[in-house]
């Protein structure tokens, strides 16, 4: 097995340089860290370029026995391509899941974020679109790249499940539309309450940034509005937390 | 208007003790900064001790008609004051809210947290209890400190609205049932699907911890407990969404 123990190596540097969102696209690969992501990797079949280890009796019987490229790099050198104030100890180069998504083909069900910017929120909505069993979610402009460390470890590995995808929304709203399949914004007040629109076969489910809701442009061109009802005095849902209650509710 | 420029000002270091829970419990008091979480604090009626400012022209119509104690104080001091990398500049002692939530009396809608650490989590569960109407929530043992900064900021301002106490949670899960309020627990393949209830006049719903889920012992109380499916490869469901959809699902 290979040691690293200089920070000038070529592979250290390009994982330093997979920091950045423009190499990230340029190589189509990005950085995941610790075991449980790494396993999830492997398990959907995902390619590895190569796994560094701190200390080689870390890795999982499963890390182990996948055919992966595995280099042995010292704490410094982990600590600098780490991207967590605690380094797990474990850190891979992988390539960005080749997700076709070229449309929704008269059924499924799909989630469009309209410029969530808060990697975590991202993140937990992927992981969420996932648990509920959605066919793919399409991030429109001014949404967080999904391949930055933070969205990726709150997809708890859903980033390797469900298909993920940047995409111009108000095509991909024109697209479900043209499929018959309804699609739904998400709108604080405006529209029906989710109370009165029972499950869907397939829909498309619009939910928008933190602060600004889905833009009035992109609702102006849905097939029905929906909100939750505040029955208590809070002024409105944390956005992650709507888009589960709704994508549950929505489901069949 | 008192202006203060020295950081031993006994005000400012009364701040400064209230960053500490243990202080905040002897003094019966905390902290909140910025105009949203101070103005709903006043229309809540709450007991403001006073507001701190760095630039009186900052103060929006309802502080400064509030009949509230207000001083001045440099940026340099707000710095040291303020519990945020970017002080919003306004910033207020404020009573804790005497909630009595002695028990529930044969009916209401209760929130159970068990063991929940991370303050963003608690926070954001708070707010999902007062928007699904709830009427209060209980703290278990292990549960962050709903006073901490990062609790307040995550409630967006329902610690006011909702009675949040701490409890002892199986006293309270052996309390409902008394009162012939079914107590659901939370837990993760356990139980029956939520889509196999139906919406419940009173319940009393228990939560758990981030990682571990609600404690053995306390599912082993309940009257039922629930899971949500996962229709996807996702192996749970964020806490706070999940609790989302379950409130939801279980409020009238």
């Amino acid at each position: 097995m290979e040691h690293i123990e200089s920070a000038k190596n070529p592979k250290v540097k390009q994982v330093n340089r997979l920091h950045h969102k423009k190499y990230r696209e340029r190589d189509n690969k990005f950085i995941i860290e610790g075991e449980h992501l790494i396993e999830t990797a492997i398990e959907a079949g995902v390619a590895i370029e190569r796994v560094f280890v701190t200390n080689e009796n870390k890795l999982s019987p499963l890390i182990n026995q996948a055919n992966v490229s595995l280099l042995t790099v010292t704490e410094s050198i982990m600590k600098e391509m780490s991207q967590v104030e605690t380094p797990p100890g474990l850190l891979a180069v992988v390539e960005m899941p080749a997700h076709e998504l070229s449309g929704p083909a008269g059924k499924g069900m799909y989630l469009l974020l309209d410029a969530v910017q808060d990697p975590g929120n991202a993140g937990t909505m992927i992981r969420t679109a996932d648990a509920a069993g959605l066919d793919g979610v399409v991030l429109g402009e001014g949404t967080v790249d999904p391949y930055n460390d933070k969205v990726i470890r709150s997809t708890q590995g859903s980033i390797f499940h469900v298909p993920v995808v940047k995409g111009e929304l108000t095509e991909w709203i024109e697209k479900c539309q043209r499929q018959r399949i309804p699609v739904f914004g998400s709108s604080l007040q405006d529209g029906t309450s989710h109370t009165a629109l029972g499950s869907q076969p397939a829909f498309a489910l619009l939910v928008g940034n933190e602060g600004a809701g889905v833009r009035g442009e992109l609702l102006g061109l849905t097939d029905q509005n929906v909100y939750l009802p505040l029955y208590g005095k809070a002024e409105s849902l944390n956005v992650t937390v709507a888009t589960g209650i709704l994508l549950y509710h929505l489901r069949p």
